[in-house]
């Protein structure tokens, strides 16, 4: 896979750089909207391409294989013909859902045994299945079968899972190399650094991947319950570890501050359900802090939900009319909050390449992060 | 308000003609898409306005002013402004949802007390109520309040409801007459003919209000669980009473092959709940039949909805695509659905004034009914 790195920042670890995949270039930093089921939650295609400008998306190898299944998939040509979608996708390997998601699951040596969600069926995941199933669903960047451990998890504990997922990425790799696409576009593999907090088992689970010579890296376990300035740690530990020439993409990660603090730290890729999630719950990022659109106090405000914003929503509608569609739970309040928590995330990344490029990242991250953070009902009631 | 009659089928009564009103002109027949609570649901403005080419919604009067509530859309200057609709809306009075929807409801001479299905609380809709809110909402074309009768119901109970709703047309009559539009723009107001399905009663109705010389006249009460012979044949009754210079709606109608029946009853104006709200329940309706979206035979059809349809769906979507984003329960499935449901309506009476047009309308309707009313699942199946 070719990366290539075009700045890093003279003030931090951040970077730009831009990414090739046949269905095209990803610029990073960039942030990956979540489509588990095929589908970004709550809005078109068109949207996601032409407005909120996503460069690549992410679906879930675990919820795809369950529904509609490989089978439908492969008939369809693939995933980005079945939802018609022709920019790049990432798909994830299924083990954090395995984790999150399914119950009964059971770790072997050489795979995982769960009991689906929906219907209670049993099945297994090994290094060779997923790369299978992501081959059936064709995207451009898989994930190998990984092990997530939680938050808090013993040093042993961590240890030996590290291991394991070191000892998978082998069998990935191998599956990866022994198997090639079905719908003749490229597709690349990425290895998930593991360790859970301990640097000692992050750097050594680095090693063990960068010897395999991954297209890029992950770094997964985090963002599941440590506390924030130890997930920033062990990211700028981690980044360190991975060749300048490959990109670095941090997993589940995060809340708009999140994601600036680990572009400083030298992460290049983001997804998360946080945007998505939140909009459909009302809450929603602007850039002046954080509003939950339910709230009372947006009864009669007929401002739009934020001023600095271009997004449809905010161009054409109120406060005042998104708290009623909320309120009336309203299909329409799904759709435009998603547009602009989505259209939120973009401009962050968008803004974040700007200004590595210009030089004045890191003093434009501390004050924005400031602002963005803030709870404007929090600080409206008090 | 100014209605054109431009030509009357030579072979039915089907009409086409041009109602003009401060948000525009819109041609009959015409179907307006149901926003209850100012959105038509699943769908945005843009899609509503640009690509189903809506010419006029309808709005509930009932649901607006239980929320947000009038106070609120005087803020806002109305509701075209509160949800940025700038074309036509016609709002009903609310006296089918007292009906329908409310409990302890209590019909007094002068007006309809009931209670609220959101929170119980207490309320008194009276005729100068109803022109009171509905010059709040600022709706193009408003409806007096009036009695909707059930199916069956008898003669006398018929005969005494269509008396109080005649005399309610006077106190409607006179408040419209004695109010004024509160944000600049015409406002008109239409009379409803009832008498269940009483000859008798719909001609009388019909001379008691178009004595009062409305806007336009509503033939309401029908569609309530009459047979579907009984419907057509009261509409096609109670049509020749009602002057050819006034446009002609008829209620809460219907499937697509009444609204063609109806236009060649003499109907100008439709309005039905039956395309969003079956879309939501995968129920669409195509130019070869109608579809059931969750049948298991569309799991690996690659083929369009309706190739002869030209909306976002049709035009980008598989009904293998969007059966699995109808059996994972996506939010995109119902917007996706309802944009092609009513695409179908509205083309049904674009082509029903084509063909009025130029004279083909009789034939054209008895073979496409035929058609459109076909399940395809239950062919299938057979």
């Amino acid at each position: 896979m070719k990366f290539t790195l075009i700045k890093t920042d003279t003030n931090s670890k951040a970077r730009i750089g831009e990414i090739y995949t046949s269905h095209g270039v990803i610029r990073t930093p960039i942030f990956m909207p979540v489509g588990t089921q095929g589908t970004v939650k709550a809005i078109t295609q068109r949207v996601l391409d032409n407005e909120i400008n996503a460069e690549i998306i992410l679906s879930n190898t675990y919820h795809l294989y369950l529904r509609p299944g490989t089978e439908i998939l492969e008939k369809a040509g693939g995933l980005h013909k079945f939802m018609n979608w022709n920019k790049p996708i990432l798909t994830d390997s299924g083990g954090f859902q395995i984790y999150s998601l399914s119950e009964l699951r059971k770790i072997k040596k050489d795979g995982v045994q769960f009991k689906s969600h929906l219907d209670g069926s049993m099945h297994y995941f090994t290094p060779q299945k997923v790369i299978e199933i992501q081959r059936s669903i064709g995207s451009d960047i898989m994930m190998p079968l990984d092990e997530c451990t939680p938050y808090p998890c013993d040093f042993d504990y961590a240890k030996k899972s590290k291991e394991l997922t070191s000892q998978w990425a082998v069998l990935n790799k191998k599956a990866f190399e022994d198997t090639k696409s079905l719908y003749g576009h490229d597709q690349y593999l990425f290895g998930i650094i593991q360790g859970s907090v301990y640097k000692e088992l992050r750097e050594s689970s680095a090693k063990d991947l960068v010897k395999l010579d991954f297209d890029g890296y992950s770094i997964g376990g985090l963002a599941v319950g440590e506390p924030t300035e130890e997930m920033y740690d062990i990211v700028d530990f981690t980044t360190d570890f991975i060749p300048e020439n490959k990109p670095r993409y941090l997993m589940g990660v995060g809340r708009p501050e999140n994601i600036l603090e680990a572009i400083a730290r030298g992460v290049d890729m983001f997804d998360c359900v946080m945007p998505t999630r939140n909009a459909r719950n009302a809450y929603l990022f602007t850039s002046l802090g954080i509003v939950s659109m339910r709230n009372s106090a947006y009864k009669d405000d007929f401002s739009p939900l934020d001023p600095n914003c271009d997004c449809y929503t905010c161009k054409n509608f109120t406060k005042s009319y998104l708290r009623h569609l909320f309120n009336s739970k309203e299909i329409l309040a799904l759709e435009l909050a998603t547009i602009h928590n989505l259209t939120f995330y973009l401009n962050l990344v968008r803004e974040s390449r700007k200004r590595i490029e210009d030089g004045t990242f890191t003093e434009w991250k501390n004050k924005f992060i400031k602002i963005i953070s803030i709870n404007l009902q929090t600080k409206k009631e008090n």
